[in-house]
């Protein structure tokens, strides 16, 4: 039996209180099935609010498919996704954007997460010759694999690369709440305003019960989404109860207050760790997860009451022999006083 | 403005109030994502109670998905898959089984919704030569998409030419509990002893809010579905949520209390039509649907009040000219009020 | 051991002794690969005399590649391919165009080996969902699997057809140099000048050795296809040696004078049956191909000395019982004597 | 216009006039179509004179096929193929590989074009969960993409691991003559001996016009191959002019003669390069190519009368700035004197 005290993932908590309420405020009378309901209608003018007027957003079930069929809307097989070596896309997928696309994805480095337009430059000269895909999309992960957040100017910079080089923007924003949060900004003014052409905007991340939503900002490119949704099993029938979630996750600014939450409670983490010499954080806690180093005798005795996941255990350079990477994660509803008990835990290990 | 009085189909009710309830009383504590949770675990003991010690059952989002992922786990591309002109992976799904498992589909002719084992028989001769897709599956419904129900010899009937001819045998039972509950017999009755290899079993038509089960009987063939599920975009992280659905659905047997209603509504329904010299059904209503021709402006008439699909606008023979082709299907929460409205409505047209 | 006087196909045949004097030619010096050398040029040059300025030819290795990738180039996987039971697409391709293409085929009757635009024109009801494939393209073959060949007016009205009803008009041109000698007309007669946006125009069946061309007559849909080429396995390294087969294929038209050979061979075999009762022609032979039906034993003897194929054994309506359906085919290197041969050896068996 | 004096590529080369005789051999008479025919037969017995009795050779059109279509047989599409950032399936491909196969390729690091069974060991641990692609296959090149050749023992060690591990062992052998010729060994010896699974036995590049054959060891793997090949359109109609060339390749040993004469001109002119202080070659020649940095001038000058690609223009660490990476690789028909004349050209540039 895995311990109950979870910092595995923003994934192993429930849904949030009103995300229950909704649900059942729904369950009355009949609905058309297949997402032409008026909960449905509601929920897309809402995200427009959100997102710009022109955003055409499409419910799907779950994170993968989010990615994946954004993806597949402006893709063809012989084409290549640029993303960096830490993308959810390569790395937690089980291949299925390379299976339901077709397409190659072509590895960059990761610098803390993010990817850099240089790195993607070199990439380009894969066009040269029809013996290699050709790199058509440009995919980034914000709140960054990492626990990093890419700020405005660094989404501009990239964002003016894909328009300079005939490439689509795709960004996977299973945390994109995080990220506004973390930056106090508005969904918009990191997606819309910086040129992002298509989105997976997450939901179950952070308190939804089931459901993401594709958003295409650039409306030409969604044209066909209607049937690639439904070929590609993602048109549940009663589509309204994912409707119902996103509105009420849009409303008062749900998936803002959840997010600070999470954040707020990495936050509280990163500073009691910070100062703890067998603690070792390697990247910037800009969200609302921690990446650490520590020997793997520490791991071992947190894991007897914390559930999380030790990423790797191979020495890295600049590290202590068997000092193994782990990954801590705070959800919208970790409190501060699990943080704190969690925090204790660790400087016991001292 | 659809009207509020559906009898469109079963997917455009909500549900069942238990289901409600199983969600919210799920939605305690963290638990392990995709998959591999305690409310998972207990569904699928329950599920095996059900169908038996050896049934294998992964919970998948969608219908569409129970299939098509089904038929996945049983077939290379090359394969041929037998289905009649009615099946839904035929004629609702947008071509997903032919994009998501490669296989061509190998149409029979529709007895009444039903394939015949002699129809099937001439398909085999397609395996003379490698130019022809080698038929692997015969898939069936179970209700049939024309509201039939195949009795125990027929499924047996079908299942020994299976047998005889290295053809698994694949069973959409999204409406299962109908002709279950139809029969008066057990879910197993119809599918483990009849010899059924792999089972979509239906939630989503009959009170689930979203949720279906794919069912190996045969175990080896699931061997790989963990992963094929995963690929194909429909493990979701919180899957508690599908489980906890499923085990309020196995408890009490309240997918057979469901489609008994669903069930008893379309007889009463059916009853009250029989006798009508301007209806004709035009097969054996078993299920919870009715399929009828009635002329175009009484079917007119009617959709001013209620809401429900004409599948049919061309004249068939042995109808009067102008009698359309309608489909009127009753749900777990159909009221016996509801159904007398209707059918006063319909007699008010004679 | 099979009979050496073969009536099965026109692949039987090897090769027209020009395209072996042109390989052997082709096989001087250095060339660049991957299709990229003169002789290619050279070759796509004269198919732009053949079939128009705007003609975009690229070489494949195969008929099913011609097809596939054809139809690959002007779809997406929700669209549906609408095209006759008849369809070699259909019938011969082992599923080939689904799991490539990932789109559905939308069958229409076959009136002997043609479709009509009415019949066409029901399958576009399937527009009004999303849970059926969207109809994107009209696939017909020229000659006919029937062996009959469609007129100009006939591929005109089904142009029109196409053009008011936002379809892609696809050739399987395999046997296109039949059907242009048997009209009297030029290859662009029948393909650019009536609106055809795709072909696959056949060499392997007329002579060559190996070899078809993709013939984009709207170029616009040829844009991606060298990497669609590349990706499924059609790009050879050698490729010159099928553009030096398509070179001495027009030049002098030697496409016309085989398939006005193969064409007289079975006008003469068609001429010497037509009068014997015990023999019945069932479409009219206007290409390179004779289907007839014949009592079993008739066959069976026949097939003691000459090789083809049965392609039905059950009974027909209209015809005695127990005459099969078979079809025989001559080839560009099919003498007189060998026609003579054959019709008095089914004389013999009056 | 490119320069005449090609040191581009095996591929720039025609084919051995062998060959061009047995096509003209072969084509006499009809045979039946679509590789049932006597040549290929004979062809399929010579294979497994070289191969072993358990060989099961397949013929198909291309390179990218032979290997594409071996991997597909091999593989379901939630399956990991193990290969070095070298490997042709992943350099040059357009992707072919992860489209047709929907696997995901798992990349090491490349040891002078060779792979490490400890770098595969690492990509075990994917293993673990579903998120990630199961690792089903190892593929190596042999000779490598680096024109370096596995040794016995380094195979033997290599096919230990896969044995261990659950991998089938996958070998591209595009080059697989030059290999065995340079090593002095049977084609047996470095395939069925050393426990090869699979392999892509190659023909284009060593003096055929176009034709591969992918040789099951394992025979069970290849079962299902027939259609395999038939779906991925690679069976041609007129295949005996493939199995015609085999023929003759493997009679009196054309292969290891063709083979052996293009490494003989690699290793004169690697012996000319060596002691040159303006060139350094990279990789050890064992086969037909070397790869060699260059300063770029020094390439520009030789460029004006000799054909080779330049493979990077990026520094390299070690060497002086502007030195370009340039592969050079002779053919069957390479003579001394054009290797002389070329290496005359370089030692010009000092």
């Amino acid at each position: 039996m895995k311990p109950l005290k979870s910092f595995a993932s923003d994934n192993t908590s429930g849904a949030h209180p009103n995300v229950i309420a909704a649900l059942a405020a729904a369950n009355t009378g009949s609905a058309q099935a297949y997402g032409v309901d008026p909960i449905t209608e509601e929920a897309a003018a809402v995200l427009r609010k959100h997102f710009g007027e022109n955003a055409q957003s499409w419910f799907v079930l779950l994170g993968t498919a989010a990615n994946v069929l954004g993806l597949k809307a402006i893709t063809q097989s012989h084409h290549g996704i640029i993303c960096n070596t830490t993308a959810h896309i390569h790395c937690d997928e089980c291949g299925a954007p390379e299976r339901i696309t077709g397409s190659k994805l072509l590895l960059v480095p990761s610098h803390n997460g993010k990817v850099s337009p240089e790195d993607c430059q070199a990439v380009l000269s894969m066009r040269e010759a029809v013996h290699h895909s050709y790199p058509k999309v440009l995919s980034i992960t914000q709140t960054t694999e990492c626990g990093t957040v890419y700020t405005i100017p660094e989404l501009q910079a990239i964002s003016a690369f894909c328009r300079a080089n005939d490439l689509y923007l795709h960004m996977d924003g299973a945390r994109l709440s995080n990220a506004a949060a973390q930056l106090g900004v508005s969904l918009k003014a990191i997606t819309t305003d910086v040129g992002v052409d298509v989105l997976s905007f997450g939901g179950t991340k952070n308190g939804l019960m089931f459901g993401e939503a594709v958003i295409f900002l650039n409306p030409d490119l969604g044209r066909d989404f209607a049937y690639i949704r439904k070929q590609h099993m993602q048109l549940g029938s009663k589509m309204r109860f994912v409707a119902a979630q996103f509105l009420t996750y849009m409303e008062n600014d749900l998936w803002k207050a959840n997010a600070l939450a999470a954040n707020k409670a990495t936050a509280l983490l990163a500073k009691e760790l910070a100062p703890l010499s067998h603690v070792r954080i390697v990247y910037p806690p800009e969200g609302n997860s921690i990446f650490a180093r520590l020997h793997k005798d520490v791991i071992e005795r947190l894991n007897k009451d914390f559930y999380f996941y030790t990423l790797e255990t191979t020495d890295a350079p600049g590290f202590p022999q068997n000092w193994h990477l782990i990954r801590l994660m705070t959800s919208f509803n970790t409190t501060e006083a699990e943080v704190m008990e969690f925090a204790n835990a660790i400087k016991a290990c001292a």
